[in-house]
């Protein structure tokens, strides 16, 4: 099946006469999907119970009759302001103990039994009234589940059903007591009616406490999500996806993505780069205007596991966004790369975000594929080309990745509440190992943590977990090369205490962690042989194989049969080193990319991407800024883009 | 006329018996105006109904008596606490929620009325009183609108009175939802009842309701004090003035102004370069003592057009003050510079604040022309001599700008709420173009945003402009030489959003602004031929001829005749040779100003101002540190501090 | 007597089946003291009223047996679940109105009268139970005062006391409206019902406002250690104690230490180098994992003046800490040295924090002695090392400072509530005299603000007091050398006036600050001869002998007899050689040592201790990194530690 092209588009926002002509212009450029619905509440049901669904089956009719395939999105994100009158109380709260007001959206706490009444409501008519239309071929729940940090909420509505959470988890206080600790400071509990939530507290609560206020919120938004998911499923066979963001670790993707067919997210490499990624000004300076060269590919690769295969990207940046504390435009090019990125990532839909940039409201300063006057924006001929580029494609197919890398979102959870080092970041730490492996040309896959098997690639990677699950810790010997396992690994309970005997407790590998240190920036322990460690350092003993020395003498990797550890946060350069040993040892063939390009492979092509501002030369080959490349892996057909 | 000095003081603070010493030192040191009155609301009132004038009348005839003129200044910028026991629900209410409680100043929400009722009882007794003593010959209302961040409250009672303000502007609920877009989001109200406070929003909030908003708030502080202006002038014929603050922009001033004959200001310049004002730690640190070389003049010459021509400074720092995060002291001969540069400017008084250094409470450390033992402070020597050149000047006059420069609150609100690149700032914007204008050597006058007659100046400048009010869109075409509009000018309509056809729709240019860009800082756009854009940039299409390009082939200044649109924000220097050469084109002469050094023209006089730490020698003539001179423009005379 | 060395440990943390091994391992590691209990309310109290005292009479009799002595802690800085439903108003209230929740530790107010009289309930069972117990040698009173900002709240309880506090301090509210200057800004009160609690207010509250709360908040931790000092003193015949933390100024400590026999300190060098020291990027790396090589002993020589000579470190890091941003871990040796850097100055005990480290909680990665897996830590060897040690131990004895400095904790309040520059810090700058004092060899003695006598020393300093007291005002012509006052100094009256004559009004010295300045961080005011000033200068007119000159021409250093006065912040380097020349002048002897170098007189020993982490060789010697090395300083026995 060749990937598809779409867009977001909202008809409420514009005169009915100009439907047609919208449909027609995407249909011309190339488009195949529209996603509708998602904010439109307040023009569904106008007044509580008082319905207008006219207007959404003229659009769906007139879309579709365009040439286009609908996603309706249910329109759960932006609940009317009639709702909060009707709900006072389901306003989230925040950290800082203020309620969260009406007046942009995702004003809603995920704890709420009234509102999640009302947005059952919402969608079992829709799923009637939809569910069988036939140009209706996906669906898509909510809007961007935890984004505005909406995931946690410290509101009436939270605690009592935290409580709850606990009571169904603990059964009694007792056994919470000494799950957590609390002999510790005397934060003993008799009744679970005593338990707060773990916000405001004098000095850091417990850790245990706050996990479990993270696990609980991450299942009230499964649970909100499934709820959605249960009824529409009674009306429809199209496929449910979820529009994730960017960097979102609150909840777990992958509890919530089992519940769907397919997984997609909203991609904003330009605002990411300047929004959530640790990195010099010089990288930020260098990828101003292309995004980071990694950013993106993680993400494709994270949602292609939390879809189990099936995954699209929802929303697509496609000219200059409002919403990052700088917002430049992107270079010629660099909507065509995205989308060509998507794809080779195994991306079944690409839709840009949005068709005609809104002149008015929150948003009025995003690009659409339109300008705000109907002209066509920059975005919308790389979309054309690229739609023209499918047209002429072969089959593109997927392909295992080399390697495989472990991402787990509790182990997020547990080193935002316990960092021991101010700068310590889960997302960053993989993220760093991700980085390293793509610029040794490896096609990556990742994991989720409860993964079973691991007989499908010479090298698994799990920097950082909290826990070892069971499945994992029974796959390990199924990888038929090495598992390697970094800083802090396995080095919990579930219940985030430090286990007897110490961490990390791998199989068949003899090291205990006898002690950790965090290192402020600037502080380096140098390794023997060159490289060093930052951030983060462990002590070891045992009698495992040292495969690296620190310069003080001390372990820093061990192992070298199926198990090795890797003792700290290596640097940049030292993590690649590493990496490109254990390929080495295992056939795996890599290579040294520049900063700016990248390679991915599928079944039948070989793509290169140059995120740069300027040209790469590879391999004899140049490759334009912002350009995109491709040969098929057995003969030589090439495709780029003429600057 | 000539113009005068003054002081503020403060006899409620100070033994009865000295009252007369005060006096007497007041008029040796050559002061004219004496400020008094306005934070004595307890005692002039201790409890509620129970006045006590006796010691103001003694007060206001002992300083008559010893030939001064008295400011009288109204009470209601510190309502006793009696009165928060009257109307606890008077206190404002910040925008994280937190009710701003008694204990220091400005202590009330500009929509409370009860408290509003209670300013009139208060100011009526005043009027009453001393409307037509002989020794009140002015009046001041209330003191510093807006300090402290006093003009935007988020109370139950700003509240209520926006809804009703909502109501007045939009009639229908589906009007206003119409023009804020509020189909966005599904924001959509169906009651203004409905409406709250823009504050505390899960992300922002629509901006359309963020800048009525502010509308709302500035319009509250103008009929606040217009309450107090009406009683006044029942009573008496004296000139009314309220003292504005630097770069408070939260309220309009043009439309407070209107109500009252005289503008007045508090001009603290080394607080205000260490406390806000966006300069690199050199400028800060070159002028440390001195203060921002244009940051005074901007304001005298925006207070100038606010009072219409009539204006003063009502308060003078005449040594370190209290409140910056660093209080070094001024250079000797700054306190005589300030002075005289608010005189070329055309100030009709200045006076200094204040007479005594306080020994006790918030302000103990801020000085005074007195110590608080009661000698001679270093500022007291300044003012005399500043009295003496006084007595030896001829008619000063004032004179048109060279050139005008457009300033408006309504865009300071609108970028504030929509910045689109973290450092966009519509008063850095402006104040970048005043510097530029100052560094020529350039009279500026300061235009308020309705201006409808521009043939007194051939160049006039109107950066940022929100929108584009139709007085200044008709007047356009009197300008007999250029209106120069730059970045974002007309980029909306008056509901905030994006008008088609697209921006800047200047008249007789045919240009659109397609597209825009935030730069964060360190990045720049080249332009051909040398310089750059910083912070923003504005891709454009139309048939306007392109005055400059940049270096990316772009168009940057488009124009060439009355109306040129510059695309971006310039570099300092850049800015510079932009408008150089538009002076050129006008026969308008420029100098280039070395970075201390400024001038000023009056009818009969050339000033020369260095705001320098060092002698700057300059058309043959050293200009001493600190120092100011004037030279007759017909004849020679020259006046040189003597150091 | 020798000093001894002890441990914290948590009984009720472990099973008791191990508490008699721990004992046994306590001891033959050297160990002396055990401190227990001071967090188990919940395990003695489980329900109100229930009590569980066996345990805690087991493990005193087992510690006991073992040979150790029990230092018996009071469990009221972590107050059950149970006591908050009690009092739901007992919770502090922080600066910003947010409750302060259950959850963590120290959650009560300090002003809660009904928590107070369950903590006298609580003690008084303790102290009756325990008072006479043969194994409980010595109290500690609550844990860390102050810590996690505990000493201010803005409760409903803290602003009731406050006003008793006021009413019995001014016995009319017109007396406390003259003391506080309340006619500026109209803030007089009619009633000390009116008077609200000095947060949250428009702009900063009147600073004596705030300063008396300041008192107040410190007499209210006075008075609730007071009424467990006196009802322990009823059943017990041990010395109490409380352990104070690093740089914690929020209440008087040597108020609240005259009640008990011993003072005592938590000291956590490498966390309060990157916690709460102002330094260089250079110097925390260079100490970072030292600690800063005079903030331990800073607060050594502090507490010997809280405790008037009887002292103890009741908890010393031990290892990494959890608490800092960055936690790295002591060089090898550091614990050491840190233990014998206490004995030099004469701790009577110095007991390690904590025995074994807890897996669970918020403090699991804080280290112990014992690893979570009850291996031994790295810091037991050098405990061990250090108990065997003491064992060949001769006498070591105390001795008199060479000079003495004095530290006043009104005088932090008093700057902290009136900086004047942004980086005015009375702690920051006694510490820069303490630390100049230490670069030149000299062993300090602190003495409190109302010392009577000076003359046990020939150098005298006291820079930044806010008032000088009566007590050391007569005192200061007891000093047999030099009394050298430090900027600000007797600045202000006791009621946060400038006095009239002006500052610094000291005994026999003609002098008057007439101006002072704060400079932001770059700027330097030079000195005659070199060095200069930083942070603050002060303007001054008087007949005092001229000993420095300012660049300027202005008075720097004034004096030469008894009294001096500096005028100004002197940079580091300045400073010691001001110092070392008043030194000379008395013959006081003064060395220059390296950065990482100190040393340290007893009756009978002399100390070097090595802070840095490479190797020093001073006189010929060389000292080890992280090194400890004394000899008699008659005759010339060396012990240094083999690395
Ligand atoms: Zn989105
Ligand atoms: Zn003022
Ligand atoms: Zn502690």
């Amino acid at each position: 099946m060749k990937p598809t092209l779409g867009v977001c588009y909202y008809p409420e926002h514009w005169p009915e006469d100009i439907w047609p002509q919208d449909g027609r212009r995407m249909v011309e450029a190339g488009l195949t999907w529209v996603r509708i619905g998602e904010f439109a509440w307040s023009r569904l049901e106008p007044a509580p119970g008082h319905y207008e669904f006219g207007w959404l089956d003229r659009a769906i009719a007139v879309l579709g009759k365009a040439g286009l395939r609908v996603v309706l999105g249910t329109p759960t994100a932006t609940p009317p302001r009639w709702m909060i009158a009707r709900h006072p109380d389901m306003l989230a709260v925040d950290a800082q103990g203020r309620l969260r007001k009406f007046g942009s959206r995702r004003h809603y706490c995920f704890s709420h039994r009234g509102y999640l009444e009302d947005c059952k409501r919402i969608v079992t008519l829709l799923a009637e009234r939809y569910g069988r239309n036939p140009h209706v071929a996906a669906w898509q729940t909510d809007n961007e589940y935890g984004c505005h940090d909406t995931t946690l909420s410290y509101s009436d509505a939270a605690r009592a059903a935290f409580r709850d959470w606990l009571g169904q988890k603990y059964q009694s206080p007792d056994m919470l007591n000494r799950a957590w600790g609390n002999v510790f400071w005397s934060m003993e509990y008799r009744s679970f009616d005593e338990i707060d939530l773990p916000n405001l507290t004098v000095t850091e609560p417990n850790p245990a406490h706050v996990m479990d206020f993270r696990r609980f919120a991450s299942d009230q938004v499964v649970a909100f999500n499934r709820a959605q998911v249960d009824i529409l499923r009674r009306h429809t066979d199209a496929p449910i996806a979820h529009n994730y963001m960017g960097r979102v670790t609150d909840f777990d993707h992958f509890k919530l993505g089992a519940d769907m067919e397919i997984a997609s997210w909203d991609s904003y490499p330009i605002g990411f780069l300047s929004d959530r990624l640790e990195a010099s000004a010089a990288h930020k300076a260098a990828f101003l205007r292309q995004g980071d060269p990694d950013f993106q590919a993680f993400h494709h690769d994270l949602y292609r596991a939390v879809g189990r295969g099936r995954w699209w990207v929802m929303e697509q940046q496609p000219g200059p966004v409002n919403w990052a504390p700088y917002n430049p435009a992107p270079l010629p090019g660099m909507v065509r790369l995205w989308t060509w990125e998507a794809f080779a990532h195994g991306a079944e839909a690409v839709c840009y975000f949005r068709w005609r940039q809104a002149p008015f409201a929150q948003e009025q300063m995003h690009a659409g594929l339109l300008r705000p006057d109907s002209a066509d924006a920059p975005g919308l001929s790389e979309a054309r080309e690229t739609a023209h580029d499918l047209t002429n494609l072969p089959y593109i197919g997927s392909r295992d990745g080399d390697v495989a890398l472990v991402f787990d979102y509790e182990s997020a959870w547990a080193w935002d509440t316990q960092p021991q080092g101010a700068d310590f970041d889960y997302f960053r730490l993989v993220f760093a190992w991700y980085r390293a492996l793509r610029r040794l040309g490896l096609n990556v896959d990742i994991l989720p943590p409860d993964t079973g098997d691991l007989s499908r690639w010479k090298l698994v990677l799990a920097p950082g977990l909290f826990t070892l699950s069971p499945d994992l810790r029974a796959a390990v010997h199924s990888c038929p090369g090495t598992v390697l396992f970094g800083p802090r690994a396995n080095s919990k309970t579930g219940d985030f205490a430090i286990p007897d005997p110490l961490p990390p407790g791998l199989p068949g590998l003899d090291v205990r962690v006898t002690r950790v240190e965090s290192l402020p920036p600037g502080v380096t322990m140098d390794l023997e042989g060159g490289g060093g460690f930052v951030h983060w350092l462990e002590d070891m003993e045992g009698t495992a194989p040292v495969m690296r020395r620190r310069a003080d003498g001390q372990a820093a990797l061990v192992g070298n049969g199926p198990v090795t550890y890797l003792a700290g946060w290596p640097q940049d350069d030292t993590l690649r080193a590493i990496l490109r040993d254990l390929c080495d040892t295992h056939g795996i063939e890599t290579l040294d990319l520049p900063d700016a390009l990248r390679k991915r492979d599928t079944d039948t092509l070989r793509f290169w991407f140059n995120h740069g501002a300027h040209p790469i030369v590879w391999d004899g080959q140049e490759i334009p800024a912002a350009g995109v490349v491709w040969k098929a892996r057995a003969e030589c057909y090439t495709k780029s883009r003429e600057i």
